[in-house]
């Protein structure tokens, strides 16, 4: 999975009704930190009720689709956790505020 | 999910029957606000009806197929929704007219 | 999917039985007039009878697998349908001769 | 599949069910030898008891749950084997100590 | 599917059951007529009784576990031919000696 930052939202009323009941948001990569914004921003449905700002766990491809009530969704990209903290090499390098 | 914006289209005769019910369109990745055009065109099937011209959402991977009756469509890329609107960090970047 | 050029094929009698029933070409990606050559060639099943020099739809992942019959073919690139014309921005790019 | 070295690990509490019964570890790919750090680290779930600083090897895609009881864990990379060894051209490159 | 070269191997013993049948070996990406090795290299499981330094042919994602028996294998990467041949634009560029 991929560490992202919630950057923001899309509005689509034209869209596949498997996507109705999902939130859309813009996320984008970041390191282990959660600072430096990487790649390009994409759109992520929303499992777990993430907000602008906060840094989150996205799982892409199928697994997107691999939780209960997910098989019919059409995203490649889901958003899977809410990040408390992330330790490398025995250093917290991110927390929560 | 992918920020695309739909170019063009293609057309195919020899195909796999699974496609015959599918419009073949030519979209292209974009910045969440739809203006600078990124990587490479491709084609993806089209799951809203969309026009030259607009700014979708495109789903790659299984998930282009995960929506009713898309199971034997062999398609990498599907549009599962047209913008109406983006929102990054509080702010309108996009705003279909 | 993405538009590429049928360039040779290859041929392998150590294989997957799951394999035996598909010609397997060599093709590579080019853009939607289908003059440029871009990254690398690769090696896709042959779903359509296409020929070498012809200008094709692959289709990748998963859905290389999707149609009819498909299912145990071991292959993460299938070519989906030839391609007649291509149109972008109004403008015919490509047009089979 | 990848080799990797596991850095660290990451805390989630608001994730999907699906994930409670996994650990999250942050791992990066290495050259086979596991020395040079390689692309960006990942957070990628545990199946073999993995541990900081090993080198293991890493399934990304649906492969992640391909394994028994892996069928709705919405992951996009699992780690399943801890690494002994790596030959590479008949000389050994990595060995576990 | 890539051409690809045997490189050697890799040895697990704390691994997930359902890869306990399986040779690791590792591979890299090789042009068509098999000389310059690409990218880095990869572990991919063998499905042919490939040997080291022999071209073969990689399937990656799900078309890794398609084929007979392969269902449970938590592998991305499967090795389901060994190159007798490769023709590129009517000219042989590679064959088996």
């Amino acid at each position: 999975m991929k560490i992202a930052r919630v950057l923001g939202s899309v509005v689509s009323t034209a869209k596949l009704d498997e996507l109705n009941a999902s939130r859309l948001l813009i996320v984008q990569e970041t390191g282990p930190d959660g600072e430096e914004l990487l790649d390009r921003p994409f759109v992520a449905t929303d499992g777990v009720g993430a907000g602008t700002g906060e840094l989150v766990l996205v799982a892409r491809g199928s697994a997107a689709r691999a939780a209960e009530g997910g098989e019919r969704r059409p995203t490649d990209a889901h958003i899977v956790g809410i990040l408390d903290s992330v330790d490398v090499g025995g250093v917290n390098v991110f927390r929560k505020s």
